[in-house]
């Protein structure tokens, strides 16, 4: 999906997909029957069938069918002309759209798909659609996309026409997991009711028991008279007319007619029930109202579907027919005011493109049939197995390919936990015993970390307590900041430069440099080479010194490499990391204070010089920034250094589960060792190294490098405008996948003339996947509570109306702000498209046009 | 599954379950194909044709495969005889296993197709066994399960027939997924190259994208001559020995070689490689090397799969045919020694019953379908979704379900993290911030919590502070007791008589009494009736008046109610608890400084007295002992009393992935409300309720309480001799699932048999699912880091070796100790079956037997 399309639902039409177990299960004939038998019991109500895409193989049954339907308004003609159903209301349309010369693409056709549903609401106050899909849930559409996955978005409910021959039931099962899978809801199954299988009577129990969804079988059709249409047509007629096919239709529908009301009244009081029951994460509840709880149906790709806001919630409950399905007596129009109808043709749904990857975790889009075929794998393989002296193929192969992925000379150990924030506390514990047993300190010593001003690690309290205080933690009882905190350099577009801010207060650090462009800011051997590090070299080490005189002991180094998130969405100078990372490795004399009693461990038979830490151990929380969030594979590739202890989370399992990997070098490990199981790491979760984390998270990781190295970035990189002249060489060179400079999604053009808007953009960057828009903040204070963003964010919030019916519908942007600044996060999988919509609406509300 | 049931896997038999997506496609002519061909490449092999079950149906195509295999020894007499293969070696056999009269169950249909496998490892060196399914991949079996779930256990590779007719792609990518979603892992894809369809061109391209799965076609079979058997024969051999059809099969039964060798392979280097590369929670590794690890497999309902020790790692890799399948040699036989050949033919894989429940967290079974099914609909659905400020159904529809479930007036709230260790300490965030505003305490005032001695609460550095110091945590470098630990009263089956212990040092609380069994001793209100707590009372107070006295402040009372899993399976006298929390709650003087001078806010109009909190917030850690562990939905009912915080995880999920709970009270919720977002509780994960954890916690929490309703556990309760009189009448009167008394799967009479064995058993307790055997520490010390329990561990380890061919394989129980106290826990769905072995096998180890 390159393109938002809204999902199929409207207060006043019953939209259903009819799915089929097999070819030729009777699809045709059990939506005909549901549709003749719908404009029978709602008189006053349109009845409409559609059939986006026909198989040659199925056009004999749809002859067969239109002799059924009435008026068949000119059927050839409307099977090639445009899906604009019939003006005139209360009318049984039967359309269908074959396929086009050249092949519509997917975007196109299920934006067609909504755009006549669309128009099948704007026309009827009331209605029912249904969506013939052809042969099997399987077979392919036009794109060769099979329609299980192609109709996903649209996430119409659906009836599964069973099969009733040999082997049926399992045709059935299957057909149905297929769909069930992918998130559809398949309210009703329907069949034959063959007397030679009699599959309808196990079918019954089994989806009873399993998935409490109705199986209703009707009788075996007329054998079909190819020799004698008018004969055929009569006794189909009959059929249809019939009073078992009759009543069976009639109940069914009630069904639906009932899952819709339901959809839509769970739909509408979702939100209040939030607002009751919910303790939401992060959030002052008091400012939160049912009507600021944004209800999300569904998502897909980079999408959600959600609640758009409403009017009137009773519209169709009142049209239930009458409830004996035998006498079936179509409810009285009721007397709608035009409120009522007006909103009950607005549709209920929106795309919502998801700016924040929801919290930063969303690579391979959301509901993505592979991760979920993934995940489904390990959890029938496995469940969750205990993983205390245990193994099992997931875990491992996850565990080599990171250790590989992260190419690193010191990382070979994998540490597996549930989240970043348990993850860094992982880090903690094991760089803080390192630096213990190193330096020869006892338990009780009170060891601090070194960081980064505004840095942030998750909010467990141990990994809060590595945040400096600040409004986040001030209050929380526990909270106890265990650290000192440098201040950085930043990296901003400012209208139109590429400028690097110096530290204010920092030493003669406080002025400002121009670059022409970010890679040059990325260049940091280069840099170094000018000597541009010399005066952080002095400003580290200027801190190192005041700290040691204080008497402050230290364990670990941790930063978040390249781009420090929760602290307000600041590029740091790579430079300057750099440069950090090296003075600390080099300066083990700044943290010892007896640095010659405790003799260094002998080095182990596997350990060489660059795995040992020197100095103190180093942490690189990649929680955010890692694993192509910033085009690569790991920031600290940016950094041309490695850490000795990183931690991996979030876009580890491409969005789906919660799962974290602290990775360690062997120096790190062999701290633990001893004959003593008390000197252990004593951590563990229950859940560690949880197969369908793992194995998900091994699909999303491979899936990921195979997407480097198939370019699949290129539209990006190569059009972005990113690279310098020695990249775009070394790219024409063919060293794709590999080196692949400084690149964003977000094209430089666009990013630069953001900035431009100087009186509301202070400065903007972009890099892989992230937009960082800080804004001028004119009450003055920036930081977490300034309100500077809050504007924008909602102007993209209200987003793009439908602008007429062949638009894919209604879509907008659901952002998070940090203080001044918003960010649109895009994924792994974001199209040229979505992006290009996303800048356009972008420019727009900044440039105030 | 009611018993075990090892897998299908030897060294030198190649077992292959073949599966068709449809009847009808050609299942039974690929299977004699590949069969035929195996004999002709590996001539001095075995190769074995099974047909566990078939359909009536299905009897023509079998009639017509006897025709194509040779010799078939007297295929009537085989088919209605026993499962035992020929004895004479090297032959190719085919076999069917009618269905019997009575119909087998699922469990000894597998025991008999195992032992069929068995027999065939036995019997030859080196061989190969197809195994045909009947119908499609979801056509029940006799007991009416259908087969892809039938077959879990036995975990054979498999090779799915695929269909090659109008709409076969649908089904075989549907067939194809109802396995992959249960575990299987399909090898191959075969199917008929029509030249109608040509669906093997779709679907080769198909499988090798999303699976690297390699699709084989070959041409279609002759016209079946049903008048003709012999010019059917003719023309069917002629079939089989073509070259197309030849070259085809050599081609797959060389992919399908050396997918078994690389299987074995993988398994037998994973223990290595995880020693190399994995970092395992809570372990001192330098005791733990790769002879100690286990080899997972698989898992499926109380058992894991796993590798079984070897000695020889090769036996089969030399036999491979050469390699270009045009011109097969079958290797020469290699001079294999006598030890090869046995090891060749001992099972690879044996069943391990699970019974740390892996860390606790098994409910529902491993692999469970529903629940895997559950996690897929919520992957294909949302994936995942931000949660701040947004809803979803499965958050929502969950989180009324516990507040349901719960019962409690008090609880309304749901917040949601990721583990228990983080939920705890949202709890305790929740309960500092309610107990320093309700005493008016600024930021900085220290606030403790009150607990029990030998808590655990989780490892995350905030969890570990609710812990005593002691072993677990003293040598962790930011770790810092935060809490006074009280010493409780315990309860013991000792020599046969259920026992309270009283307190050591506990102020006149030392003595012991005796119930007449652990139904009087739970019964808590009976016994405070009589004045049993009234010591309890005192003691309590003392306490607290000491603490006040020492200056100390306190924010929350922490308790893991009737349970402290960690702390060593101690049972906690239930009165005890009840005391603690009626005394805290009643004694607000005892934790107010200055009482007085912060007014109590003014009740929310939801708020009832019975919402309000009093004396201090208390906490039930329900982690270990909640959602059923002990028998109910939540242990506080034993204690008729309910806190004002809950956490609940493990079982929350049913054993599937990780996903926290943490309920509150609305007088807890309203502390967090004001108008400024630093006041709220500023704590959130990035999957914060994702939707997949809240999918699968929705369908086990409703599973189990089903189970409940339907008194599925009723084997337990009314024959294991756990109900008293009273108990026994109401249950009698058809108070199914409520109140249903103290008891456990494990007998009463066994667990006191059990604590009879005085020289070696100080005494047991089982309550639920859980069994503890507390073991006498003869070198005194007890606790975590006592050996006393490793030897029973270790027999149990041993386990039982397969007996005969049909008792389902080898199996053995992989357990944990905590110091003294071995533990053996059952999940919510252990068999009868399953609890009566293990029982034997625990007596016989016991009582040296």
């Amino acid at each position: 999906m390159k393109s938002p399309v809204a999902s199929l639902l409207w207060r006043s039409l019953r939209v259903y997909q009819v799915f089929g177990a097999n070819t030729d299960v009777g699809k045709t004939i059990f939506t005909t029957l549901l549709a003749r038998t719908a404009k029978k019991l709602w008189k006053d109500e349109s009845v409409t069938f559609l059939k986006p895409v026909s198989t040659g193989a199925e056009d004999e049954a749809d002859e067969r069918l239109r002799h059924s339907v009435q008026p068949a308004h000119g059927s050839k003609g409307i099977r090639k002309s445009t899906l604009s159903p019939s003006a005139s209301a209360a009318v049984f349309a039967y359309m269908t759209l074959l396929y086009e010369k050249p092949v519509p693409s997917d975007d196109a056709l299920l934006a067609k798909c909504r755009g006549f549903a669309a128009r099948c609401a704007a026309r009827d106050n009331k209605g029912w659609l249904f969506m013939e899909t052809a042969g099997g849930v399987h077979s392919p559409g036009p794109s060769g996309k099979t329609q299980a996955d192609l109709y996903i978005p649209l996430r119409a409910p659906s009836v599964l026409v069973g099969d009733a021959r040999l082997g049926g039931i399992s045709q059935t099962i299957s057909a149905f997991e297929s769909l069930r899978i992918r998130g559809y809801d398949v309210e009703s199954v329907l069949l034959f009711r063959g007397d030679t299988y009699e599959n309808y009577r196990f079918l019954t129990d089994y989806f009873q028991e399993n998935y409490g969804v109705p199986v209703s079988a009707v009788s075996v059709p007329p054998e079909r008279q190819t020799q004698d249409a008018e004969r055929d047509a009569a006794a189909l007629e009959n059929y249809y007319s019939s009073k078992d096919a009759g009543e069976v239709a009639a109940q069914v529908l009630e069904q639906l007619h009932d899952k819709h009301i339901s959809r839509l009244s769970d739909l509408d009081s979702l939100a209040q029930r939030a607002s009751r029951h919910i303790w939401y994460p992060f959030t002052q509840q008091s400012l939160v109202g049912a009507a600021d709880i944004m209800t999300i149906d569904s998502a897909h790709g980079d999408y959600f579907q959600t609640l758009l806001p409403h009017r009137d919630r009773s519209s169709l409950s009142s049209s239930s027919p009458s409830t004996s399905p035998s006498s079936p007596l179509p409810s009285s129009a009721a007397a709608t005011t035009a409120e009522t109808a007006e909103s009950a043709t607005v549709p209920v749904l929106q795309s919502s493109f998801d700016a924040s990857a929801s919290w930063w975790t969303q690579g391979l889009g959301h509901s993505n049939p592979k991760l979920t075929l993934a995940a489904a794998y390990a959890a029938g393989r496995y469940g969750h197995v205990m993983f205390a002296s245990a193994v099992h193929q997931p875990a491992m192969s996850l565990a080599e390919t990171l250790l590989a992925g992260m190419a690193s000379p010191r990382l070979s150990r994998v540490f597996y936990s549930d989240n970043g924030s348990t993850g860094t506390e992982v880090a903690v514990k094991m760089g803080l015993r390192a630096a213990r047993k190193r330096y020869g300190w006892d338990a009780r010593q009170k060891l601090e970390i070194l960081g980064l001003k505004g840095a942030y690690h998750g909010d467990t309290m141990g990994a809060m307590d590595c945040a400096e205080p600040g409004i986040f933690n001030e209050k929380i009882e526990w909270y106890q900041g265990k650290g000192h905190w440098l201040s950085y350099p930043t990296v901003l577009c400012k209208a139109g430069r590429w400028t690097v801010t110096g530290i204010d207060g920092g030493g003669g650090l406080e002025d400002s440099a121009e670059f022409s462009s970010l890679a040059d800011v990325f260049d940091v051997r280069a840099r170094e080479a000018a000597g541009q590090h010399a005066p952080y070299e002095e400003y580290v080490r200027a801190t190192l010194r005041g700290l040691q005189t204080a008497g402050r002991k230290f364990g670990a180094l941790m930063l978040e490499p390249i781009v420090l998130g929760s602290g307000g969405m600041q590029l740091v100078d790579p430079l300057f990391q750099r440069t950090l990372v090296n003075v600390v490795r080099s300066s083990p004399h700044f943290f010892a204070d007896k640095p010659t009693q405790q003799p260094q461990p002998p080095p182990q038979p596997e350990t060489t010089d660059e795995q040992e830490w020197t100095g103190l151990p180093v942490i690189f929380d990649e929680v955010f920034t890692g694993l192509y969030r910033l085009g690569r594979f790991t920031p600290s590739s940016f950094l041309h250094t490695h850490p000795d202890i990183s931690v991996h989370a979030k876009l580890l399992t491409g969005g789906l589960v919660p799962l974290c990997a602290t990775l360690a070098s062997e120096s790190i490990f062999n701290t633990f060792l001893s004959p003593d199981k008390t000197d252990a790491l004593l951590h563990g979760h229950s859940y560690t190294a949880h197969p369908i984390g793992c194995q998900v998270a091994l699909e999303s990781v491979r899936e990921m490098q195979s997407m480097e190295a198939r370019g699949e970035w290129d539209w990006a990189i190569q059009r972005g405008g990113w690279l310098n002249d020695d990249e775009q060489h070394r790219r024409q060179e063919g060293a794709k996948g590999q080196a692949q400079g400084v690149w964003s999604v977000w094209p430089r053009g666009f990013v630069e003339d953001l900035s431009r808007v100087t009186d509301r953009v202070e400065g903007a960057w972009a890099l892989g996947s992230v937009l960082a828009i800080h804004l001028q903040d004119k009450a003055g204070s920036g930081g977490y509570s300034s309100n500077a963003a809050l504007g924008l964010r909602d102007a993209l919030s209200a987003g793009r109306p439908s602008g007429h019916f062949d638009d894919g519908g209604p879509w907008n942007v659901h952002s998070r702000v940090l203080g001044n600044v918003l960010y649109v996060m895009a994924s792994q999988v974001t199209s040229e498209t979505s992006i290009r919509q996303l800048c356009e609406l972008l420019l727009e509300n900044i440039q105030g046009r």
